[in-house]
């Protein structure tokens, strides 16, 4: 007997409530029935993305919906800048080269935060760039970039848009789209939106749909001013057929998030990380990231300790599964996720496992320590004695 | 939001292929496919019964199994002895009492086990008596009662039955009913069994059924021989209409135990009864049982708190449910279940819940303590590294 417990930034754990809403009868998508569900959906998600525009659903990755951004603004020759300080960045200069553009690549140390100038400095070298690419959370290295800065540089250029991977970001640190101007903001549903894969969204803002106008580069199923039709108020539904459990299940998970409340969505989760730093710290190990996340925390395996095996053992003998590092970062690294459906017991858990293995793998341990460090810190999640 | 945690012994928590079992459509209880499963069920539930005799199923929760194993067997006015020494215990003699019976009692003290000699004794000052009935593990107080030596004393009797209350023993301790020659065996669904509540087990000895011959007390639905009829192979169905979906849901659990293998699921639970005591001393608690069960550990709250509030602080602050104390033990203990669909995980979640609300509540704690304890046992569990 083993016991699962998915730790891994997506997917990640999705709560009773949404299984019990997608294991609900199918229903036909073109029905009122679906457009009711589909209607109050994106109403939801508005307030998420904070934002008065309406939200787009795809069937598809978050891979699928970076490169429907990307498409529905440009066309074959546009420059376009991106952040690549990890797998996902890296990711949008592949999307570009496919579609005939020309990527401007600004490089980043894996696990530091791009420095905003940079993005200056490359906008004054190509001002006729199409758009700026960014994670708001490169997920392969814990680091949060800073979006907020970003938007104020790209915000000066008119016919650029700003460009925002928000699929470890969305749902779990605050990221107002209308107020701080992002043009572009996409999202998975594996993440935060505590569903299964397969499921995408993006929002995108006056300035990115008029420069969509234009746009030239190929894409059929990814055409987002046809969805932007269909999925409209009175129509309701989507062009192709939507992922309609998946729907469903958003639905509820919407419905979870607005209980919540946002602050407090955001503030359980900046919680989670800091006392996840804290137990790994604890235990001696090195946070990968200069400008952690809030959405994984990831750490150096010590020298010695061979971090695949690590994972692995963790995942297959005592039922814990993180994630392990990619690319540079493969066989050094474990990622602690936090985002979703996860609360204090989960860190707990974690540090547990952490200081289990650690000590299974000869590494000297003081079994407790992980878990105090973050049990100090989750302290502050517990309410006073009434 | 708040993340739930079952830990209170039964119900317990159940396994995710056994909610996918249960989640199967209806069937008829009369018909061939039902038949199946149940015939299945019941020479898996052998196995795990210790037994050539057939298992009965009963719709009815654990108290219905222990009335039925009483009435079958007794007639008005006969002698029954029994062993009170809490909550289940005290069972007993209700029971009897209400069916005319004339009920023997053996006090204990809450918290120990009963000497065998006590049973000798009121066999020796009753040897008319009809039954001997016993828990194998009083939950109330999280004790064991030794079985065995109380079953050699009974053997020795040829018209006196023993009857066991095994509802939180069977599929967590070794309690090999022929072996031992105990007479009834009485099992619950929401415990070891990792199923929700409804369906009782119970076996029977050649003893047993003999005596049964000539009992006259009153019992239609709880008619065991009629269910014995029904349930023998070849008819492979019950008497009164079955709870369809808990056997269903009891056939995939009985071939996870024995995937599991008995004595690796004996040895889980004993590993884990082990780190929950170590951890709870750890935090200086004291444990309120002088033969602690595998089932489950229970330990007095800290002089100055008040146990009811502390269990519902637990339940409904941090989503982690203990059972508190009852009757004498009522707002002084709380119990911390391990039996059925438990792991090294769970115990970890119980000492860190315990370390954060002891903290809550003003008691001084070392942040850790508890769950390093257990931890330093727990690891017996974890491989070696390959």
């Amino acid at each position: 007997m083993l016991k699962h417990y998915l730790l891994s930034p997506g997917p990640t754990a999705v709560p009773e409530r949404v299984q019990l809403a997608m294991a609900a009868p199918m229903i036909h998508h073109r029905t009122p029935q679906f457009s009711r569900i589909f209607a109050e959906t994106r109403e939801m998600l508005r307030e998420v993305f904070q934002t008065e525009q309406d939200p787009i659903l795809l069937a598809a990755s978050g891979t699928g919906a970076m490169e429907a951004a990307l498409v529905n603004v440009c066309s074959p020759g546009d420059v376009v800048i991106y952040v690549n300080g990890g797998k996902f960045g890296e990711r949008w200069g592949k999307i570009a080269q496919k579609h005939g553009l020309v990527p401007v690549e600004i490089a980043v140390e894996w696990g530091e935060a791009v420095d905003p100038a940079a993005i200056e400095k490359a906008l004054a070298e190509h001002p006729e760039a199409r758009a700026v690419c960014v994670q708001a959370s490169e997920t392969s290295t814990t680091t949060e970039h800073p979006v907020r800065e970003i938007a104020e540089i790209v915000a000066r250029h008119e016919n650029t848009v700003l460009i925002v991977d928000a699929i470890t970001a969305l749902g779990v640190v605050d990221l107002p789209m209308d107020a701080w101007g992002l043009d572009a903001v996409v999202a998975g549903s594996q993440k935060a939106f505590m569903l299964p894969p397969g499921l995408a969204m993006i929002a995108c803002s006056e300035k990115y749909w008029r420069l969509a106008e234009g746009a030239r580069c190929g894409r059929f199923y990814f055409d987002l001013l046809a969805e932007r039709k269909a999925q409209a108020k009175g129509s309701d539904t989507t062009a192709w057929t939507p992922a309609v459990s998946l729907i469903r299940g958003l639905h509820e998970v919407l419905r979870m998030m607005l209980e919540e409340g946002l602050d407090k969505l955001f503030a359980r989760h900046a919680l989670l990380a800091e006392a996840a730093r804290a137990g790994v710290q604890a235990l001696g190990l090195r946070l990968i990231s200069k400008r952690p996340a809030t959405s994984a925390t990831g750490a150096f395996v010590p020298d010695g300790i061979a971090g695949g095996a690590f994972v692995k053992y963790l995942r297959d003998k005592m039922g814990v599964t993180f994630a392990g590092g990619q690319d540079r970062f493969k066989g050094k690294i474990v990622r602690i996720a936090h985002l979703g459906y996860y609360d204090v017991f989960d860190i707990v858990i974690a540090m547990a496992a952490l200081e289990m293995a650690l000590a299974r793998f000869g590494h000297p341990v003081q079994f407790g320590s992980g878990v105090a460090a973050a049990e100090r810190v989750l302290m502050r999640r517990l309410p006073e004695v009434a």
